[in-house]
């Protein structure tokens, strides 16, 4: 008998939630070891898939409708996985994102999909910034936190020294050098840095740090979203530099 | 005495409302013309910009805490804008963006973002899809789509027998081209077509018209997020045709 404490997800504990099936599908694909139990829904049509799937992976199959309520109070979803929290560590060999306190969990699951999706595959975070295993944050990266190495850093400072041989660019509004499909710079090893959606990155810093770069845009808005930066700015680095 | 009837949005009224004081402000400076009036909580603290603002624009400011139950159950804002809604036409001499059938209000407002700071300027959407003067999309975009003209039609054969001159670009996940830097097209008048997040574009009809395009991705995941693809797309296509 599978018997778990249930209750909503707080930074704290060490496990987590996948909310969803989408995401749920990911994890026992990516990252089997780490999935505690699924359970599924008195309500969920397409069970046989998550069934099989539990079943070769020995992983324990749970229905009880009441855990819903428990977990997951506004998504409305039927089909969640439970998952013990893990420790990633960044390839030193390969391209990184950094995000510099991230705010919004929606955002950082955007943005963990695009480390994916975009040939990175590693995701430093600053923090205090939003929580990776949030189950808002796995969720809107559609499940690809389980594809990717994803990592917490106490400063910038502490990413420096472990990944002191990659080329930084710190992407702010204000940076003298505007990215382009024509000047994208080409080179080994290097890490796209963000910041904050409100703050951005800290100019005091890293205008000191690497190369500036800015995404060109019209004075009609403030600035773009920071997912929608951070995806611009991969796709040029990757298609440059081959990764994708 | 000012006195609306204020409920919660629905696609039928002629009305609808921006939540927050950013995409208020950014209404009241854009099209000062089309607000009714603005709604300030009286817990908000930095209310002299608004009120000077308004009187400036003779729009009547109404302090009214109980208002906010009834616009407004979940954002928790301090301020809303009343509007009236309008027709816009889009320029028949400016590049566009048109999406088929979007269905979500977030992924709208950001892409409402992108069309404003990318030098766009114009966007078409084909309905049925998310509707752009819901406060949800309005709040998603920071109050862009007051900078924009922004335009629905009943089917893509409405809007092609409108704008028969633009070169069509339509994104889909199978297409033969892959979008680069280095063979970024290069045209005088062009539209971006991004299909529904589930659905995507109908390969029957989109792979007849124009040309098909595709964002490079790696197996890791079975997409990007949309508002995503359009931002590289149109970043891309932007840099490229000097929209910035």
């Amino acid at each position: 008998m599978t018997n778990f404490s249930l209750k909503q997800y707080r930074k704290e504990q060490d496990y987590s939630y996948t909310l969803g099936a989408y995401a749920t599908i990911e994890m026992i694909q990516a990252r089997p070891e780490i999935v505690k139990a699924v359970y599924i829904h008195s309500a969920y049509r397409d069970r046989s898939v998550l069934e099989t799937l539990c079943q070769q992976q020995h992983i324990p199959v749970v229905q009880q409708d009441k855990a819903f309520a428990k977990v997951d109070r506004k998504e409305n979803c039927f089909v969640f996985g439970m998952f013990s929290k893990y420790s990633d560590r960044l390839a030193s060999d390969k391209p990184h994102i950094l995000l510099v306190h991230p705010g919004d969990m929606g955002n950082l699951g955007t943005i963990i999909r695009i480390t994916a999706g975009l040939g990175f595959g590693n995701l430093g975070i600053v923090t205090p910034g939003a929580d990776h295993f949030h189950p808002k944050a796995i969720r809107a990266s559609m499940g690809a936190l389980f594809r990717i190495q994803c990592c917490s850093f106490p400063s910038f400072e502490s990413y420096r020294s472990q990944f002191g041989r990659h080329d930084l660019f710190s992407f702010m509004l204000r940076a003298a050098t505007t990215l382009t499909p024509e000047t994208c710079p080409v080179t080994e090893l290097f890490t796209l840095v963000f910041g904050n959606e409100a703050a951005g990155l800290d100019e005091e810093i890293f205008s000191h740090v690497g190369t500036g770069l800015k995404i060109a845009q019209t004075p009609d808005v403030d600035s773009l979203n920071l997912s929608i930066a951070a995806g611009i700015g991969a796709y040029l680095f990757a298609s440059k530099n081959k990764l994708i």
